[in-house]
Protein backbone atom coordinates (compact mmCIF):
# COMPACT_ATOMS: atom_id res chain seq x y z
CA UNK A 1 0.00 0.00 0.00
CA UNK A 2 1.42 2.94 -0.92
CA UNK A 3 1.19 6.19 0.92
CA UNK A 4 -1.20 8.00 -1.80
CA UNK A 5 -4.00 5.15 -0.45
CA UNK A 6 -4.64 6.64 2.63
CA UNK A 7 -5.68 9.75 0.54
CA UNK A 8 -8.36 8.01 -1.68
CA UNK A 9 -11.85 9.30 -0.40
CA UNK A 10 -14.59 6.95 -0.40
CA UNK A 11 -17.83 6.92 -0.44
CA UNK A 12 -20.00 4.71 2.23
CA UNK A 13 -23.93 4.40 1.14
CA UNK A 14 -26.29 3.01 3.84
CA UNK A 15 -25.20 4.71 7.36
CA UNK A 16 -26.43 1.66 9.63
CA UNK A 17 -24.45 -0.01 12.15
CA UNK A 18 -21.95 -1.41 9.38
CA UNK A 19 -21.76 1.87 7.19
CA UNK A 20 -21.30 4.18 10.25
CA UNK A 21 -18.60 2.14 11.42
CA UNK A 22 -16.39 1.66 7.86
CA UNK A 23 -17.01 5.57 8.11
CA UNK A 24 -15.75 6.16 11.34
CA UNK A 25 -12.94 4.07 10.80
CA UNK A 26 -12.25 5.82 7.43
CA UNK A 27 -12.58 9.05 8.98
CA UNK A 28 -10.15 8.07 11.78
CA UNK A 29 -7.53 6.50 8.68
CA UNK A 30 -7.74 10.23 7.04
CA UNK A 31 -9.71 9.06 4.34
CA UNK A 32 -12.47 11.84 2.80
CA UNK A 33 -15.43 9.63 3.30
CA UNK A 34 -18.65 10.90 1.90
CA UNK A 35 -22.26 9.30 3.53
CA UNK A 36 -25.48 8.85 1.93
CA UNK A 37 -28.38 7.26 3.43
CA UNK A 38 -31.89 6.55 2.11
CA UNK A 39 -33.32 8.19 4.88
CA UNK A 40 -31.60 11.65 5.08
CA UNK A 41 -31.85 12.93 8.70
CA UNK A 42 -29.48 9.90 8.86
CA UNK A 43 -26.77 11.32 7.11
CA UNK A 44 -27.18 14.66 8.31
CA UNK A 45 -27.06 13.38 12.01
CA UNK A 46 -23.76 11.18 10.68
CA UNK A 47 -22.24 14.95 8.96
CA UNK A 48 -22.96 16.35 12.68
CA UNK A 49 -21.01 13.50 14.40
CA UNK A 50 -18.38 14.50 12.13
CA UNK A 51 -17.37 10.92 10.63
CA UNK A 52 -18.36 12.00 7.30
CA UNK A 53 -16.93 14.80 4.93
CA UNK A 54 -19.90 15.30 2.51
CA UNK A 55 -23.40 14.23 2.02
CA UNK A 56 -24.03 15.38 -0.92
CA UNK A 57 -24.65 13.21 -3.93
CA UNK A 58 -22.34 15.21 -6.34
CA UNK A 59 -20.11 14.81 -4.30
CA UNK A 60 -19.92 11.14 -5.13
CA UNK A 61 -17.59 11.86 -8.19
CA UNK A 62 -14.44 11.80 -6.06
CA UNK A 63 -14.99 8.57 -4.62
CA UNK A 64 -12.74 5.77 -5.85
CA UNK A 65 -14.09 3.28 -3.52
CA UNK A 66 -17.58 2.94 -3.21
CA UNK A 67 -18.77 0.38 0.09
CA UNK A 68 -22.61 -0.55 -0.17
CA UNK A 69 -23.85 -1.27 3.59
CA UNK A 70 -27.47 -1.61 2.08
CA UNK A 71 -29.66 -4.38 1.42
CA UNK A 72 -28.90 -6.18 -2.06
CA UNK A 73 -31.97 -4.30 -3.51
CA UNK A 74 -31.09 -1.22 -2.14
CA UNK A 75 -27.83 -1.24 -3.59
CA UNK A 76 -29.03 -2.23 -7.25
CA UNK A 77 -31.26 0.65 -6.79
CA UNK A 78 -29.11 2.77 -6.03
CA UNK A 79 -26.85 1.87 -9.09
CA UNK A 80 -29.12 2.30 -11.36
CA UNK A 81 -30.51 5.72 -9.84
CA UNK A 82 -26.92 7.09 -9.41
CA UNK A 83 -24.90 5.87 -11.77
CA UNK A 84 -23.76 8.76 -14.26
CA UNK A 85 -22.89 10.76 -10.85
CA UNK A 86 -20.49 7.88 -9.86
CA UNK A 87 -16.54 8.24 -10.67
CA UNK A 88 -15.79 7.02 -14.11
CA UNK A 89 -13.40 4.47 -12.60
CA UNK A 90 -14.94 4.16 -9.12
CA UNK A 91 -14.75 0.34 -7.77
CA UNK A 92 -17.92 -0.82 -5.95
CA UNK A 93 -18.14 -3.13 -2.79
CA UNK A 94 -20.38 -4.19 -0.76
CA UNK A 95 -20.74 -6.43 2.91
CA UNK A 96 -23.74 -8.89 1.91
CA UNK A 97 -23.82 -12.05 3.96
CA UNK A 98 -25.30 -14.41 1.02
CA UNK A 99 -23.37 -14.13 -2.60
CA UNK A 100 -25.16 -16.23 -4.53
CA UNK A 101 -25.90 -14.80 -7.79
CA UNK A 102 -25.67 -11.03 -6.88
CA UNK A 103 -22.04 -9.83 -8.55
CA UNK A 104 -23.49 -11.06 -11.65
CA UNK A 105 -26.18 -8.62 -11.55
CA UNK A 106 -24.38 -5.82 -10.21
CA UNK A 107 -21.85 -6.23 -12.82
CA UNK A 108 -24.37 -6.07 -15.61
CA UNK A 109 -25.03 -2.73 -14.03
CA UNK A 110 -21.56 -0.94 -14.80
CA UNK A 111 -19.92 0.23 -17.54
CA UNK A 112 -16.51 -0.70 -18.88
CA UNK A 113 -13.86 0.90 -16.32
CA UNK A 114 -16.26 0.21 -12.79
CA UNK A 115 -15.63 -2.93 -11.07
CA UNK A 116 -17.50 -4.52 -7.93
CA UNK A 117 -15.54 -6.81 -6.10
CA UNK A 118 -17.95 -8.55 -3.08
CA UNK A 119 -17.18 -8.59 0.29
CA UNK A 120 -17.95 -9.91 3.77
CA UNK A 121 -16.40 -7.97 7.02
CA UNK A 122 -16.56 -11.10 9.15
CA UNK A 123 -17.66 -8.17 11.88
CA UNK A 124 -20.43 -6.37 13.94
CA UNK A 125 -22.28 -6.16 17.16
CA UNK A 126 -25.42 -6.28 18.97
CA UNK A 127 -27.70 -3.34 18.08
CA UNK A 128 -28.65 -1.70 14.98
CA UNK A 129 -28.28 1.86 13.34
CA UNK A 130 -25.56 4.65 13.01
CA UNK A 131 -25.34 5.22 17.25
CA UNK A 132 -24.56 2.23 17.35
CA UNK A 133 -21.75 2.31 14.37
CA UNK A 134 -17.82 1.20 16.26
CA UNK A 135 -14.52 1.41 14.30
CA UNK A 136 -13.30 -1.07 16.42
CA UNK A 137 -15.13 -3.46 15.11
CA UNK A 138 -12.88 -4.07 12.28
CA UNK A 139 -9.88 -4.57 14.30
CA UNK A 140 -8.45 -8.56 13.91
CA UNK A 141 -11.38 -9.17 12.21
CA UNK A 142 -11.95 -11.86 9.01
CA UNK A 143 -12.52 -9.64 5.58
CA UNK A 144 -13.64 -12.56 3.10
CA UNK A 145 -13.48 -11.31 -0.29
CA UNK A 146 -15.74 -13.09 -3.45
CA UNK A 147 -13.81 -12.11 -6.65
CA UNK A 148 -15.45 -12.94 -9.71
CA UNK A 149 -13.77 -14.13 -13.09
CA UNK A 150 -14.01 -10.66 -14.68
CA UNK A 151 -12.51 -8.88 -11.43
CA UNK A 152 -9.76 -6.39 -12.15
CA UNK A 153 -6.65 -7.97 -9.96
CA UNK A 154 -5.74 -4.22 -9.05
CA UNK A 155 -9.24 -4.08 -7.89
CA UNK A 156 -8.91 -6.83 -5.95
CA UNK A 157 -6.01 -5.89 -4.39
CA UNK A 158 -7.50 -2.29 -3.70
CA UNK A 159 -10.33 -3.58 -1.53
CA UNK A 160 -7.90 -5.86 -0.20
CA UNK A 161 -5.21 -3.01 0.99
CA UNK A 162 -8.66 -0.96 2.43
CA UNK A 163 -9.56 -4.06 4.45
CA UNK A 164 -5.97 -4.29 6.05
CA UNK A 165 -6.11 -0.78 6.60
CA UNK A 166 -9.57 -0.94 8.30
CA UNK A 167 -7.27 -3.23 10.96
CA UNK A 168 -8.63 -6.65 9.62
CA UNK A 169 -6.30 -9.38 10.47
CA UNK A 170 -7.01 -11.46 7.82
CA UNK A 171 -8.17 -10.97 4.18
CA UNK A 172 -9.40 -14.78 2.96
CA UNK A 173 -9.92 -14.62 -0.78
CA UNK A 174 -12.97 -17.29 -1.73
CA UNK A 175 -15.38 -18.50 -3.94
CA UNK A 176 -18.93 -17.17 -4.09
CA UNK A 177 -19.96 -21.06 -3.74
CA UNK A 178 -17.50 -21.65 -0.45
CA UNK A 179 -18.35 -18.72 0.58
CA UNK A 180 -22.17 -19.29 1.09
CA UNK A 181 -21.31 -23.11 2.61
CA UNK A 182 -19.04 -21.80 4.97
CA UNK A 183 -21.24 -18.78 6.32
CA UNK A 184 -24.62 -21.83 6.19
CA UNK A 185 -21.85 -23.28 9.06
CA UNK A 186 -20.30 -20.22 10.83
CA UNK A 187 -23.24 -17.96 10.72
CA UNK A 188 -26.44 -19.22 9.74
CA UNK A 189 -26.67 -22.13 11.77
CA UNK A 190 -25.43 -20.31 15.07
CA UNK A 191 -28.05 -18.03 15.09
CA UNK A 192 -30.47 -20.47 14.00
CA UNK A 193 -28.91 -23.02 17.17
CA UNK A 194 -28.85 -19.64 19.66
CA UNK A 195 -33.09 -18.80 18.88
CA UNK A 196 -33.31 -22.61 19.08
CA UNK A 197 -32.22 -22.93 22.50
CA UNK A 198 -34.00 -20.07 23.62
CA UNK A 199 -37.40 -21.70 22.39
CA UNK A 200 -37.17 -25.09 23.90
CA UNK A 201 -40.21 -25.87 25.69
CA UNK A 202 -37.52 -25.99 28.95
CA UNK A 203 -37.43 -22.32 29.03
CA UNK A 204 -39.63 -20.49 31.83
CA UNK A 205 -39.47 -17.08 33.82
CA UNK A 206 -37.39 -18.98 35.87
CA UNK A 207 -34.60 -20.09 33.79
CA UNK A 208 -32.71 -16.82 34.57
CA UNK A 209 -32.09 -18.02 37.54
CA UNK A 210 -30.01 -21.24 36.35
CA UNK A 211 -27.77 -18.96 33.54
CA UNK A 212 -23.88 -18.70 33.53
CA UNK A 213 -21.60 -18.03 31.23
CA UNK A 214 -22.21 -20.59 28.77
CA UNK A 215 -25.80 -19.84 28.14
CA UNK A 216 -25.26 -16.30 27.96
CA UNK A 217 -22.98 -16.49 25.25
CA UNK A 218 -24.42 -19.22 23.13
CA UNK A 219 -27.72 -17.36 23.42
CA UNK A 220 -26.37 -13.80 22.83
CA UNK A 221 -27.16 -13.76 18.99
CA UNK A 222 -30.97 -14.81 19.95
CA UNK A 223 -31.62 -11.16 20.33
CA UNK A 224 -32.35 -11.18 16.89
CA UNK A 225 -33.97 -9.26 13.48
CA UNK A 226 -36.10 -11.40 12.91
CA UNK A 227 -37.01 -10.40 9.29
CA UNK A 228 -33.36 -9.74 8.46
CA UNK A 229 -31.83 -13.20 9.02
CA UNK A 230 -35.00 -14.76 7.65
CA UNK A 231 -34.15 -13.33 4.54
CA UNK A 232 -30.57 -14.67 5.52
CA UNK A 233 -31.39 -17.87 6.25
CA UNK A 234 -34.16 -18.47 3.05
CA UNK A 235 -31.52 -16.61 0.49
CA UNK A 236 -28.87 -19.42 1.46
CA UNK A 237 -31.68 -22.20 1.94
CA UNK A 238 -30.48 -25.30 1.03
CA UNK A 239 -26.76 -25.13 2.46
CA UNK A 240 -28.42 -23.88 5.19
CA UNK A 241 -30.09 -27.18 5.64
CA UNK A 242 -27.56 -29.07 4.72
CA UNK A 243 -25.46 -27.52 8.13
CA UNK A 244 -28.61 -28.35 9.92
CA UNK A 245 -28.49 -31.71 9.09
CA UNK A 246 -24.66 -32.05 10.00
CA UNK A 247 -25.13 -30.55 13.26
CA UNK A 248 -28.13 -32.56 13.80
CA UNK A 249 -25.87 -35.93 13.39
CA UNK A 250 -22.95 -34.68 15.60
CA UNK A 251 -25.51 -33.82 18.24
CA UNK A 252 -26.84 -37.45 17.53
CA UNK A 253 -23.09 -39.20 18.36
CA UNK A 254 -22.97 -37.76 21.27
CA UNK A 255 -26.90 -38.17 22.54
CA UNK A 256 -26.21 -41.90 21.86
CA UNK A 257 -23.07 -41.94 23.76
CA UNK A 258 -24.61 -40.40 26.92
CA UNK A 259 -28.06 -42.52 26.49
CA UNK A 260 -25.21 -45.68 26.55
CA UNK A 261 -23.26 -44.38 29.67
CA UNK A 262 -20.21 -44.81 27.08
CA UNK A 263 -17.65 -42.62 29.17
CA UNK A 264 -14.81 -43.37 26.84
CA UNK A 265 -16.78 -41.92 23.47
CA UNK A 266 -17.95 -38.99 25.40
CA UNK A 267 -14.40 -38.26 26.71
CA UNK A 268 -13.08 -38.76 23.03
CA UNK A 269 -15.55 -36.83 21.54
CA UNK A 270 -15.22 -33.94 24.20
CA UNK A 271 -11.42 -33.78 23.41
CA UNK A 272 -11.94 -33.46 19.61
CA UNK A 273 -14.22 -30.29 19.80
CA UNK A 274 -11.64 -28.55 22.51
CA UNK A 275 -8.66 -29.57 19.84
CA UNK A 276 -10.72 -28.31 17.39
CA UNK A 277 -11.34 -24.93 19.31
CA UNK A 278 -7.81 -24.25 19.98
CA UNK A 279 -7.32 -25.30 16.23
CA UNK A 280 -9.58 -22.67 15.37
CA UNK A 281 -8.30 -20.05 17.74
CA UNK A 282 -4.68 -20.59 17.36
CA UNK A 283 -4.35 -17.70 14.87
CA UNK A 284 -5.53 -14.86 17.28
CA UNK A 285 -8.97 -15.17 16.28
CA UNK A 286 -9.64 -14.55 20.05
CA UNK B 1 -25.81 -9.06 57.48
CA UNK B 2 -24.53 -7.50 60.72
CA UNK B 3 -20.92 -5.87 61.00
CA UNK B 4 -19.31 -9.22 63.26
CA UNK B 5 -20.26 -11.21 59.75
CA UNK B 6 -17.04 -9.69 57.71
CA UNK B 7 -14.90 -11.38 60.39
CA UNK B 8 -16.08 -14.63 60.45
CA UNK B 9 -13.00 -17.49 59.84
CA UNK B 10 -13.85 -19.27 56.43
CA UNK B 11 -12.15 -22.31 55.09
CA UNK B 12 -11.91 -23.24 51.28
CA UNK B 13 -10.84 -26.76 50.48
CA UNK B 14 -9.81 -27.03 46.61
CA UNK B 15 -7.57 -24.41 45.75
CA UNK B 16 -8.28 -24.76 42.06
CA UNK B 17 -10.32 -21.81 39.62
CA UNK B 18 -13.44 -21.53 42.15
CA UNK B 19 -11.30 -22.25 45.04
CA UNK B 20 -8.83 -19.86 44.46
CA UNK B 21 -11.83 -17.03 43.22
CA UNK B 22 -13.72 -18.02 46.80
CA UNK B 23 -10.38 -17.25 48.34
CA UNK B 24 -9.09 -14.17 46.60
CA UNK B 25 -12.80 -12.03 47.20
CA UNK B 26 -13.08 -13.63 51.11
CA UNK B 27 -9.69 -11.97 51.74
CA UNK B 28 -10.39 -8.81 49.77
CA UNK B 29 -13.82 -8.51 52.32
CA UNK B 30 -11.44 -9.13 54.83
CA UNK B 31 -11.68 -12.70 56.19
CA UNK B 32 -9.47 -14.67 57.63
CA UNK B 33 -9.26 -17.50 54.98
CA UNK B 34 -7.71 -20.70 55.87
CA UNK B 35 -6.95 -22.79 52.42
CA UNK B 36 -6.48 -26.41 52.08
CA UNK B 37 -5.73 -28.45 48.73
CA UNK B 38 -4.59 -31.90 48.55
CA UNK B 39 -1.70 -30.83 46.38
CA UNK B 40 0.34 -29.17 49.55
CA UNK B 41 2.00 -27.17 46.79
CA UNK B 42 -0.92 -25.25 45.48
CA UNK B 43 -1.79 -24.41 48.86
CA UNK B 44 1.66 -23.10 49.56
CA UNK B 45 1.54 -20.95 46.55
CA UNK B 46 -1.76 -19.47 47.40
CA UNK B 47 -0.42 -19.12 51.20
CA UNK B 48 2.62 -16.96 48.92
CA UNK B 49 0.04 -15.29 46.56
CA UNK B 50 -1.34 -14.00 50.08
CA UNK B 51 -5.02 -14.75 49.64
CA UNK B 52 -5.21 -17.66 52.34
CA UNK B 53 -4.00 -16.81 55.92
CA UNK B 54 -3.27 -20.66 56.71
CA UNK B 55 -3.10 -23.49 55.33
CA UNK B 56 -2.43 -25.78 58.65
CA UNK B 57 -5.37 -28.48 59.13
CA UNK B 58 -4.73 -27.42 62.73
CA UNK B 59 -6.72 -23.66 61.96
CA UNK B 60 -9.71 -25.52 60.73
CA UNK B 61 -11.07 -25.14 63.89
CA UNK B 62 -11.88 -21.28 63.33
CA UNK B 63 -14.12 -22.00 60.47
CA UNK B 64 -17.49 -21.25 61.01
CA UNK B 65 -18.24 -21.73 57.24
CA UNK B 66 -16.21 -24.08 55.10
CA UNK B 67 -16.36 -24.33 51.67
CA UNK B 68 -15.97 -27.34 49.65
CA UNK B 69 -14.51 -26.69 45.75
CA UNK B 70 -13.57 -30.59 45.53
CA UNK B 71 -15.09 -33.02 43.38
CA UNK B 72 -17.92 -35.01 45.04
CA UNK B 73 -15.71 -37.75 46.01
CA UNK B 74 -12.79 -35.60 47.56
CA UNK B 75 -15.55 -33.64 49.68
CA UNK B 76 -16.63 -37.05 51.28
CA UNK B 77 -13.30 -38.15 51.82
CA UNK B 78 -11.92 -34.77 53.16
CA UNK B 79 -14.93 -34.77 55.69
CA UNK B 80 -13.87 -38.13 56.87
CA UNK B 81 -10.41 -37.69 57.58
CA UNK B 82 -10.76 -33.97 58.73
CA UNK B 83 -13.70 -34.42 60.93
CA UNK B 84 -12.33 -33.98 64.27
CA UNK B 85 -10.35 -30.67 62.88
CA UNK B 86 -13.46 -28.90 61.99
CA UNK B 87 -15.26 -25.91 64.23
CA UNK B 88 -18.30 -27.99 66.30
CA UNK B 89 -20.96 -25.34 64.65
CA UNK B 90 -19.06 -25.44 61.54
CA UNK B 91 -21.63 -24.88 58.33
CA UNK B 92 -20.32 -26.64 55.34
CA UNK B 93 -21.28 -25.90 51.37
CA UNK B 94 -20.02 -27.00 48.33
CA UNK B 95 -20.61 -25.87 44.74
CA UNK B 96 -20.99 -29.19 43.03
CA UNK B 97 -22.76 -28.68 39.51
CA UNK B 98 -25.05 -31.94 40.46
CA UNK B 99 -27.08 -32.06 43.43
CA UNK B 100 -29.09 -35.65 43.18
CA UNK B 101 -28.81 -37.20 46.79
CA UNK B 102 -25.19 -35.91 47.51
CA UNK B 103 -26.27 -33.43 50.21
CA UNK B 104 -27.85 -37.09 52.25
CA UNK B 105 -24.67 -38.78 51.83
CA UNK B 106 -22.86 -35.88 53.91
CA UNK B 107 -24.98 -35.38 56.19
CA UNK B 108 -24.77 -38.97 56.95
CA UNK B 109 -21.39 -38.01 58.08
CA UNK B 110 -21.98 -35.23 60.71
CA UNK B 111 -22.05 -34.75 63.85
CA UNK B 112 -25.03 -32.48 65.74
CA UNK B 113 -24.55 -29.06 65.28
CA UNK B 114 -22.63 -29.36 62.16
CA UNK B 115 -24.67 -28.73 58.69
CA UNK B 116 -23.97 -28.74 55.21
CA UNK B 117 -25.94 -26.52 53.04
CA UNK B 118 -25.29 -27.04 49.54
CA UNK B 119 -24.53 -24.45 46.99
CA UNK B 120 -24.03 -23.82 43.04
CA UNK B 121 -22.46 -20.60 42.34
CA UNK B 122 -23.44 -20.06 38.34
CA UNK B 123 -20.05 -18.59 37.32
CA UNK B 124 -16.78 -19.54 36.44
CA UNK B 125 -14.22 -18.82 33.56
CA UNK B 126 -12.02 -20.60 30.81
CA UNK B 127 -9.11 -22.29 31.88
CA UNK B 128 -8.06 -24.15 35.52
CA UNK B 129 -6.04 -24.09 38.63
CA UNK B 130 -5.14 -21.20 41.31
CA UNK B 131 -3.84 -19.24 38.76
CA UNK B 132 -7.10 -18.34 36.77
CA UNK B 133 -8.07 -17.74 39.66
CA UNK B 134 -10.39 -14.21 40.39
CA UNK B 135 -12.42 -12.77 42.73
CA UNK B 136 -14.81 -10.79 40.43
CA UNK B 137 -16.21 -13.91 38.71
CA UNK B 138 -19.20 -13.62 41.58
CA UNK B 139 -20.10 -9.99 40.51
CA UNK B 140 -23.51 -10.03 39.66
CA UNK B 141 -23.86 -13.80 39.42
CA UNK B 142 -26.48 -15.82 40.67
CA UNK B 143 -25.61 -18.08 43.74
CA UNK B 144 -28.05 -21.10 43.84
CA UNK B 145 -28.73 -22.40 47.59
CA UNK B 146 -30.43 -25.71 47.41
CA UNK B 147 -31.14 -26.64 51.18
CA UNK B 148 -32.41 -30.06 52.54
CA UNK B 149 -35.52 -30.24 55.03
CA UNK B 150 -33.41 -30.92 57.86
CA UNK B 151 -31.06 -27.75 57.35
CA UNK B 152 -31.17 -25.40 60.15
CA UNK B 153 -32.83 -21.84 58.89
CA UNK B 154 -29.96 -19.75 59.79
CA UNK B 155 -27.46 -21.82 58.67
CA UNK B 156 -29.18 -21.57 55.10
CA UNK B 157 -29.26 -17.50 55.69
CA UNK B 158 -25.71 -17.70 56.80
CA UNK B 159 -24.68 -18.86 52.87
CA UNK B 160 -26.83 -16.79 51.87
CA UNK B 161 -25.23 -13.60 53.08
CA UNK B 162 -22.12 -14.99 52.23
CA UNK B 163 -23.07 -15.19 48.53
CA UNK B 164 -24.76 -11.65 48.67
CA UNK B 165 -21.55 -10.62 50.64
CA UNK B 166 -19.28 -12.18 47.64
CA UNK B 167 -20.90 -9.56 45.01
CA UNK B 168 -23.24 -12.40 43.44
CA UNK B 169 -26.63 -10.79 42.37
CA UNK B 170 -29.69 -13.38 43.00
CA UNK B 171 -29.62 -16.10 45.77
CA UNK B 172 -32.57 -18.07 44.59
CA UNK B 173 -33.55 -21.63 46.68
CA UNK B 174 -34.66 -24.80 44.78
CA UNK B 175 -35.18 -28.22 45.49
CA UNK B 176 -32.33 -30.51 44.05
CA UNK B 177 -34.52 -32.01 41.64
CA UNK B 178 -35.61 -28.07 40.40
CA UNK B 179 -31.67 -27.92 40.29
CA UNK B 180 -30.51 -30.72 38.41
CA UNK B 181 -33.12 -30.28 35.70
CA UNK B 182 -32.45 -26.78 35.52
CA UNK B 183 -28.90 -27.09 34.95
CA UNK B 184 -29.23 -30.00 32.23
CA UNK B 185 -30.57 -27.31 30.03
CA UNK B 186 -29.10 -24.01 31.06
CA UNK B 187 -25.53 -25.59 31.61
CA UNK B 188 -25.30 -29.65 30.15
CA UNK B 189 -26.67 -28.86 27.38
CA UNK B 190 -24.80 -25.83 26.76
CA UNK B 191 -21.82 -27.69 26.69
CA UNK B 192 -23.34 -30.39 24.38
CA UNK B 193 -24.23 -28.16 21.83
CA UNK B 194 -20.73 -25.98 21.79
CA UNK B 195 -19.08 -29.21 20.99
CA UNK B 196 -21.07 -30.77 19.01
CA UNK B 197 -21.03 -27.34 16.52
CA UNK B 198 -17.44 -27.48 16.43
CA UNK B 199 -17.38 -31.55 15.91
CA UNK B 200 -20.21 -31.10 12.70
CA UNK B 201 -18.58 -32.85 9.96
CA UNK B 202 -18.39 -29.35 8.21
CA UNK B 203 -15.26 -27.89 10.55
CA UNK B 204 -12.21 -27.75 8.35
CA UNK B 205 -8.87 -26.13 8.96
CA UNK B 206 -10.58 -23.15 7.02
CA UNK B 207 -13.28 -22.82 9.36
CA UNK B 208 -11.36 -19.93 11.19
CA UNK B 209 -11.26 -17.70 8.19
CA UNK B 210 -15.15 -17.33 8.52
CA UNK B 211 -15.71 -16.84 11.85
CA UNK B 212 -17.03 -13.54 13.70
CA UNK B 213 -18.80 -13.10 16.67
CA UNK B 214 -21.41 -15.99 16.76
CA UNK B 215 -19.66 -18.89 16.01
CA UNK B 216 -16.72 -18.03 18.74
CA UNK B 217 -19.19 -16.99 21.43
CA UNK B 218 -21.30 -20.28 20.84
CA UNK B 219 -18.02 -22.55 21.02
CA UNK B 220 -16.05 -20.85 23.89
CA UNK B 221 -17.23 -23.41 26.30
CA UNK B 222 -16.19 -26.45 23.54
CA UNK B 223 -12.70 -25.60 25.06
CA UNK B 224 -13.65 -28.25 27.65
CA UNK B 225 -12.49 -30.62 30.27
CA UNK B 226 -13.68 -33.71 28.98
CA UNK B 227 -12.92 -35.90 32.23
CA UNK B 228 -15.13 -33.29 34.07
CA UNK B 229 -17.89 -32.92 32.23
CA UNK B 230 -18.39 -36.65 30.93
CA UNK B 231 -18.72 -37.15 34.87
CA UNK B 232 -21.62 -33.98 34.85
CA UNK B 233 -22.98 -35.52 31.65
CA UNK B 234 -23.37 -38.88 33.06
CA UNK B 235 -24.41 -37.93 36.91
CA UNK B 236 -27.25 -35.72 35.47
CA UNK B 237 -28.09 -38.40 32.19
CA UNK B 238 -31.81 -38.90 32.20
CA UNK B 239 -32.53 -34.94 32.41
CA UNK B 240 -29.97 -34.34 29.91
CA UNK B 241 -31.19 -36.75 27.80
CA UNK B 242 -34.70 -35.06 27.99
CA UNK B 243 -33.06 -31.42 27.53
CA UNK B 244 -31.20 -32.65 24.18
CA UNK B 245 -34.41 -33.49 22.65
CA UNK B 246 -36.46 -30.63 24.03
CA UNK B 247 -33.81 -28.73 22.14
CA UNK B 248 -33.49 -30.97 18.91
CA UNK B 249 -37.32 -30.31 18.79
CA UNK B 250 -37.63 -26.88 18.95
CA UNK B 251 -34.59 -27.15 16.05
CA UNK B 252 -36.58 -29.11 14.22
CA UNK B 253 -39.47 -26.60 14.04
CA UNK B 254 -37.09 -24.21 12.79
CA UNK B 255 -35.68 -26.26 10.53
CA UNK B 256 -39.31 -27.67 9.12
CA UNK B 257 -40.24 -24.17 8.50
CA UNK B 258 -36.96 -23.40 6.92
CA UNK B 259 -37.39 -26.19 4.22
CA UNK B 260 -41.08 -25.17 3.11
CA UNK B 261 -40.11 -21.75 2.95
CA UNK B 262 -42.70 -20.62 5.47
CA UNK B 263 -41.52 -16.74 5.90
CA UNK B 264 -44.51 -15.83 8.87
CA UNK B 265 -43.29 -19.07 10.44
CA UNK B 266 -39.68 -18.33 11.04
CA UNK B 267 -39.81 -14.96 11.83
CA UNK B 268 -42.29 -15.93 14.32
CA UNK B 269 -39.95 -18.41 15.79
CA UNK B 270 -37.17 -15.85 16.01
CA UNK B 271 -39.28 -13.03 17.39
CA UNK B 272 -40.39 -15.40 20.12
CA UNK B 273 -36.99 -16.45 20.74
CA UNK B 274 -35.71 -12.61 20.86
CA UNK B 275 -38.63 -11.98 23.54
CA UNK B 276 -37.72 -14.84 25.37
CA UNK B 277 -33.97 -13.69 25.52
CA UNK B 278 -34.79 -9.91 26.26
CA UNK B 279 -36.92 -11.49 29.17
CA UNK B 280 -34.39 -13.79 30.56
CA UNK B 281 -31.82 -10.76 30.68
CA UNK B 282 -34.20 -7.94 32.13
CA UNK B 283 -32.88 -8.49 35.60
CA UNK B 284 -29.33 -7.37 34.68
CA UNK B 285 -28.04 -11.11 34.11
CA UNK B 286 -25.83 -9.40 31.65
Amino acid sequence: MNSDFRKIPIAVIGLGLMGGSFARRLKELGHPVIGLNRTKKVAEEALAMGIVDSIDPKDLKKAEIVIFCTPERGTLSFIKEHLSLLHEKAVLTDIAGVKNGFAKEVAALLPEGMDFVSGHPMCGKEGAGLAQSDGAIFDGANYVLIPEPWNRKEHLELVKDMARELGCAHVPVVTAEDHDRAIAYTSDLTHVVATALMNSSSYSEKTKYFIGGSFRDETRVADINGKLWTSLFLSNKDKLLEEIDRFSASLSTLREAIAAGDEEEIIAFLEEAGRRRREMMHRGNS
